[in-house]
C-alpha cells in the first residue's frame, strides 16, 4: 500500500489534485498504481457511467457539457472523460481541457479529463477505465465519457459503459450516414443533435428503419431530440437514460455489463504486463537488436518476435 | 514452409486468389502464416506505400480510386488497403468492397481490400503491415493505404508508410478544423479535396499559416488542390508524391521509415504473441475464473493479471 497511502483518503474525498494525480499514475504505469487500485476496488460500483460517441462535428462536448450542467443542478456530481485518439498528433487534449475548465468551471461538483495516452496498444482503453474507476471512488455520481467512436479503443470503451448514447447530426456526408448502419449494436439511445436543422425528420426515418431491421432486441433504443446548444431536449436525455438504467438493473444487464468490462480490462492489462515482462527480461539492448534485424531485412517480424522470446524465457517457479 | 509452399509461388505470380487468402492467414493468424512471411520477406522493398487520411466525408475513397485510375493508365499495378476501424460494428467493409470493385474492377491491376480486423490489440494495425508486405511481394507497385485518420492503430498506420497524404476539405465543423492542427506532424503532402467548394482559399491560407508556425523540419508538405470526382488535380498529386519519394531517397529518409515500420511490427507482434503464450499456458478455465473475479469484485484487474502470470511462469530452457 506504502506508495498509494497518501493518495488514497484525499481521493476517496474527492480532491481534484489527488484525483488527477491518481490518474497519471494510472496513464504513466507509475509502480504505485496497482497497490492504489487495490485499495479503491471494494468500493466501486456507485456511478453511473454514460458513454456518449459519434462523429466528429456532431456536437458531442456541448451535449455532455449540458449534460453535467443539468446534473449538477440536482447536486449531482459529474466527472467527464473526453477520449481522444486523435490528441496524439497535437497534444489537443490538454487544451481542449483548458477551453472547457473555462466554459463550466470553476465548479467543484465537476472535473473534466481529456485521455490521449499515446504509447502501449490498448493503452487508451486501459487508461480510461481506471480514470472511470477513480472518479466512482471518489464519489462522482455520474461519469460521461465522450469519444470520437472510431478506432479499436474506442469501440472497446463504449462497448462496457452502462448506457450508450450515439449522438447524430443531420445532413453530414456519406461516410457517416454509412457509420450509422453499424452504430445500432451499441446505442442504448439515438441523440440527433442539431435537430433545429433541415434533414432531422429523415435522419430519424432511417434510424427507425435501421431498428426494425435490426429485429429488436431486448431493449429498443428510444431515439431524442436535442438542440444541446440551447438546451434544448436535454432534461429528456437525462430521463432516458435513467429508464435505461433501471431496466438494466431488472435483468441481467447490469452483470453481462460487468463481464464485458472485467474481460476488457484483464486482456488489456494482460497484453501490457506480459510484454512489459518479456522487455524486462531481454532488456533493451537485444529489443533494439531485434527491431534493427527487420528493418535491415535481415529477420522478418515473426521470426524476430519468436527468438526475442524463445531467448530470455521466464524463469522457472517464479 | 510445408504449409505456405502451395501459395507462395501463385501470391508471387500477383494472383488475386492467393493473395486474398494470404491476407486472411495473416489476419486469423493462421499457424502457415509465419512461414509465409519469412518466405517473402528478402523479396519485399519494391513497392510506393502511400497513405490517405482525413476525417469522415474528406472524400478519401473517390480520390484513392482517382489515383488508382491514373497509375493505371500508366501501366502500374495498385493495390488498395482501406482501413476501417469503424467496420466491428458494422461488418461495412465488406459491403464496401464490393461497391469499389464494382467502380474500378474487373481489373486484373487492381487489388482492393478493406481490412477492419476485430480482436486483439493492434490487430488492425499488424493486420495492415502484413497486407502491405503481400502487395509488395505480389509485384504491385504502388500501395494505396486509406485510413479515416484517428484511432491509435491508424496512427501507427500512417506514421510509417512512405508518403502520407492528408486529405482535407472546406467548410467541414469546429472538431475537424481542431484536428488539422495535429495532423502537420504526419503530413507529407495535404491535399485539399472538393476545393470547387467556398473556403478553400481560407482552409489553404490556415495550413499556410500552421506550416510556417511549424518552424519548417527538413520537408515542406507541399499543397494541392482536387476535384476528386471529376479528377481535377489527380495528375499533380502523383507527381507531388513522386518528389517526396525522391527526397525521401536522396537522404536518410527511407532508412528512418523502415525503422519506424520495423519497431511498430515487432510491438505489435510481441503483444499478440506474449498474450498467446500466457494464455495458452494458463488454460481458457483460469482465464475466465480471472475475469469472473475482476467482474464480481473479487480481485482488482492488476492482481488479477499478476496472479494469473505468476501461477503459470513459463517453463525455463525453452
Amino acid at each position: 500500500m506504502n506508495a498509494a497511502e497518501p493518495l488514497l483518503e484525499p481521493l476517496l474525498r474527492g480532491e481534484f489534485r489527488a484525483l488527477g494525480r491518481a490518474m497519471s499514475w494510472m496513464e504513466d504505469g507509475h509502480p504505485g498504481a496497482p497497490a492504489l487500485m487495490a485499495a479503491l476496488w471494494p468500493r466501486l460500483g456507485r456511478a453511473t457511467v454514460v458513454g456518449l460517441t459519434g462523429a466528429p462535428g456532431a456536437g458531442k462536448s456541448t451535449l455532455t457539457d449540458r449534460l453535467a450542467q443539468a446534473l449538477r443542478k440536482e447536486g449531482l456530481k459529474v466527472g467527464i472523460l473526453a477520449v481522444d485518439p486523435t490528441s496524439p498528433f497535437s497534444g489537443g487534449a490538454i487544451l481542449g481541457d483548458r477551453i472547457r475548465m473555462g466554459r463550466i468551471a470553476p465548479d467543484p461538483g465537476v472535473f473534466i479529463r481529456s485521455l490521449a495516452t499515446r504509447g502501449a496498444l490498448g493503452g487508451l482503453s486501459r487508461a480510461t477505465q481506471d480514470a472511470i474507476d477513480l472518479l466512482d471512488a471518489a464519489g462522482f455520481d455520474w461519469i460521461l465519457v465522450e469519444t470520437v467512436g472510431v478506432g479499436q479503443d474506442e469501440v472497446d470503451v463504449v462497448s462496457c459503459v452502462h448506457t450508450c448514447c450515439v449522438v447524430l447530426v443531420p445532413g453530414l456526408g456519406d461516410e457517416i450516414q454509412a457509420l450509422k448502419a453499424g452504430i445500432m449494436e451499441v446505442a442504448d439511445l439515438f441523440v440527433l443533435n442539431k435537430a433545429d436543422r433541415d434533414g432531422v425528420e429523415q435522419l430519424e426515418a432511417e434510424i427507425e428503419g435501421m431498428k426494425s431491421l435490426a429485429h429488436g432486441g431486448p431493449w429498443d433504443p428510444p431515439v431524442f431530440r436535442t438542440v444541446a446548444q440551447l438546451g434544448q431536449g436535454v432534461a429528456e436525455v437525462i430521463q432516458g437514460i435513467r429508464e435505461h438504467g433501471a431496466w438494466l438493473r431488472q435483468g441481467d444487464g447490469l452483470a453481462r455489463k460487468a463481464r464485458e468490462r472485467a474481460r476488457l480490462r484483464f486482456e488489456a492489462l494482460l497484453a501490457e504486463e506480459t510484454v512489459r515482462r518479456a522487455k524486462a527480461r531481454a532488456g533493451s539492448a537485444r529489443l533494439e537488436a531485434a527491431i534493427a534485424s527487420i528493418a535491415a531485412h535481415a529477420q522478418d517480424p515473426y521470426r524476430a518476435v519468436g527468438s526475442f522470446l524463445d531467448e530470455s524465457p521466464e524463469p522457472s517457479g517464479r
